[in-house]
C-alpha cells in the first residue's frame, strides 16, 4: 500500500446523483476528523463491536434523531436493516400478506414494477391504480384508486426517481399504506400514523448505501409466520433493537451524524423549505427556457428530489454535449437513468442551493451557445 | 453539529475485538485522506453512483484482489451481498438443497447451531458430527463424520469463535462443501476448489461490516427455484457482478484497501505466518502459566483466530479484573462472548505483533499480581 499523499486542497463537485449522492460537507469532515479515533476509543467506528457500550450509544442515537425528525410514534419501530430497497420488495409481502387478502398497489413507474414482479412469484394482489397508459407522467388522482375490498395492504412509492414524480398528499386508505420512501424520506415532513410501514434505503437523503430504514408500526409485524427465515421478519429486529445480527455499523453511524445535521438546519420543515427552494429555481429555468429545456411530468406531480428533463426536443447528441460540459464544470451525475435517457438532476436534502446556482448558470449559458 | 476540532495526537488502542475488528492502520489513513475527493472526482466514495465507472472499478478491484489472495478459479462467482451470515444460515438451503437430498451438518457450535436453527424450519438435514457432548471443545475427527449417502451439500464452520476452535484440515465429502468462513476467511490459504460454497461476513478479517462475500461454484447456483425472491438467489448477483441493485458502496472500496493491503503483506500465506506467529506466542503464554491460564481447547483444534481462555479456574470476579485492567491499557476486547464467559483473544489479520506482545505483558504483570 502506497504512502499517503501530503495534504492538498479539496476540490468539491456539485453532485447531483441519484443516489448514492450527496452528503453534507460536515458530515464529511466529522468522519475524516473521527475515522482513525472514534471520541477517545482508540478506534475507528469500523473496528468496534456491535456489543460495545459505544456502538450501542451511536445505534440509539441514530434511532432517535429519527424519531425526533419525522415525529415516529412510540408504537412504530425504527429498524437498521440490509439487503436495499429490492428486499423489501419481498420482506413486506412475506411479513405483512394476509392469506387470501390482495396487496393492493399503485403502479407509478420503474421501482412499482420491481415490486410487483415479486408479487408475481405467488402473492395475491391488485393494481389498485397505474398510470402506465400515460407513460408515468403523474402519479394517481384520488377518484383513479380502486381499492379491494380487503386488501392486506397498500402499497405506493411516494416518489419515483427514474420518472421524476412525487406524491404531494398521501392517498387515502382502508387497509394499511406501506410506502417505499427511498428516496424522499425526511426531505419533508411526514405524516408517520397515515402508514403501516415505510421503508427506505440511506443512500439518499439519509446517508451512504448499506443500510436500510424500515418504520412499522409494530402489531402489523406480528401478522409474519415465524417459520420464515428468522433475518426475514420485522419481529427479529424489532426484539433485539437492530442488533439481532452484526448490523452495518459504519452506515448506521452515518446515519447517526446526518439526521444530526438536518435537526442543525431545522429538521424536516427545515430541509422541505430548503428542497422547494432548490426545485423551484431549476423547474423556473426549465419552463422559461422557450421549450428549449422541457420537464415531460405533469406540474401537480413533479418530483422536488429528482427533476427530469429533454433538451432540444430530446436530441441525444445535445443531451451528451450537455452531460459532457456540466462534468467539465464539475457538475456531476445530470444524465437521466439508463432506462429512459434524457437529464436527471437530483436534489436530495445534502445538495445545497449553490450547486443549483452552478447548475442553472450552466444551464442558461448551455441555452445561450445552442439553443 | 459542532465544528471540526483541531488535529490532535491520535492514540490507538491493542484491538481484540471479535468482529467489527482492527482495521490495518495504512488502510484507515487512505481512507481519512480519500474522504472529502477520491483521487480527484470532488466525492467521497459514499458519495458515488455504484453505476459509475470509478466506482465499478473499485467493485472490480475488490473482486480481482480476492480472486488473487485466494486463488479463486474461474467457474467461481465471487460475490458482495448483504445481510450478513446470518442471512447465508437461510439463503444457502434456499439456492442449494435438492429435494429429498439432506443437507449434512458438522456441528461444532454456536454458529452451527444457529445454522440448524433455520434448517429445522423445513429442511430435511442430518447432523454427520457434532461436538456437543464435548462442549465443542474440538472439532470431529474425520472418522467420526456420519455422511449422508444422498446430500444436497455438507455444511460447516471452520473455525469456532465462541468457542475457540478451527479445522486445520478440510474434511472430505462427496457432496459439496459449504463453509462459513466468517472468521478465518484469508487467515491462511485456502484450497477453493475443495468447496462449493464459501461465505464470509467482511468484518473480522476483510474490512467493515455491512458486506459478506459469497464464492460460489457457478453450477450450484443454478440448482435455485427460479421463484425465489430476486435478491436471495445468488444467480441475481453472479448476472450482474454484485450490482443488481445499489451495494454498500463504502464497505466494498474498504475490503477493497483490505485486500490490497494484505498482498503487499505476503498474501495469505504472509497472513498465516503472522497468524502463526501471533497465536503461538499467546498459547505458549496460558501453557506456561502453571494452570493460571488455561484454554479448555484441545490442541489439535486450537483456534489462530479466536483463543478462549479461563483465568484462575475460572474465578468470574478474577477474569472481570483482568478484563478491566486490560482495557486500562489500551487493550480492548478481552471479554469472551457473553453466552459462555472466560477471556477471547482474536486475532485477526490486521492485529499485529505488537499488540499481542502487549497483551503477553499484561498477562504476566496480572499473573505476578494475582497468581
Amino acid at each position: 500500500m502506497s504512502t499517503i499523499a501530503p495534504a492538498r486542497d479539496i476540490k468539491r463537485a456539485h453532485n447531483f446523483n441519484a443516489g448514492p449522492a450527496a452528503l453534507p460537507l460536515p458530515v464529511l469532515e466529522r468522519i475524516r476528523e473521527e475515522l482513525l479515533d472514534y471520541r477517545g476509543t482508540g478506534m475507528s467506528v469500523m473496528e468496534m463491536s456491535h456489543r460495545s457500550p459505544e456502538f450501542e450509544a451511536i445505534n440509539n442515537a441514530a434511532e432517535q434523531n429519527l424519531r425526533k425528525l419525522l415525529a415516529i410514534p412510540e408504537d412504530y419501530a425504527v429498524l437498521f436493516l440490509q439487503g436495499g430497497g429490492s428486499l423489501q420488495f419481498s420482506m413486506v409481502p412475506m411479513n405483512l400478506a394476509l392469506p387470501g387478502k390482495p396487496v393492493d398497489v399503485l403502479h407509478t413507474g420503474a421501482w412499482t414494477a420491481k415490486a410487483i414482479g415479486e408479487l408475481k412469484k405467488g402473492v395475491l394482489h391488485h393494481i389498485a391504480a397505474s398510470t402506465e397508459a400515460e407513460k408515468f407522467v403523474r402519479v394517481p388522482r384520488a377518484a383513479e384508486i380502486q381499492h379491494s375490498p380487503d386488501a392486506s395492504y397498500t402499497y405506493l412509492c411516494t416518489n419515483n426517481t427514474i420518472e421524476g414524480t412525487q406524491y404531494h398528499e398521501v392517498p387515502a386508505s382502508a387497509a394499511p399504506l406501506v410506502a417505499d420512501m427511498s428516496s424522499d424520506i425526511a426531505s419533508r415532513p411526514i405524516d408517520v400514523p397515515k402508514f403501516g410501514l415505510i421503508f427506505a434505503g440511506a443512500q439518499k437523503n439519509l446517508g451512504p448505501s448499506g443500510v436500510i430504514v424500515v418504520i412499522v408500526r409494530k402489531d402489523l409485524a406480528e401478522r409474519a409466520d415465524k417459520n420464515l427465515p428468522t433475518t426475514l421478519q420485522y419481529r427479529t429486529f424489532i426484539k433485539e433493537k437492530s442488533l439481532y445480527n452484526t448490523p452495518p455499523t459504519f452506515a448506521v453511524y452515518v446515519l447517526g451524524l446526518v439526521t444530526e445535521w438536518m435537526a442543525s438546519e431545522g429538521g424536516a420543515a427545515g430541509m422541505q423549505k430548503r428542497n422547494e427552494a432548490k426545485a423551484r429555481l431549476l423547474y423556473d429555468t426549465i419552463d422559461s427556457s422557450n421549450g428549449f429545456y422541457r420537464c415531460p411530468v405533469e406540474k401537480p406531480s413533479r418530483s422536488l428530489m429528482n427533476v427530469v428533463f429533454r433538451i432540444a426536443g430530446g436530441d441525444e447528441i445535445v443531451e451528451k454535449d450537455f452531460a459532457k460540459g456540466a462534468a467539465a464544470a464539475s457538475l456531476v451525475g445530470t444524465p437521466g437513468h439508463r432506462s429512459v435517457g434524457g437529464m436527471r438532476i437530483s436534489l436530495y436534502n445534502a445538495v445545497g442551493q449553490d450547486s443549483v446556482e452552478a447548475l442553472v448558470n450552466y444551464m442558461s449559458e448551455f441555452q445561450r451557445a445552442r439553443g
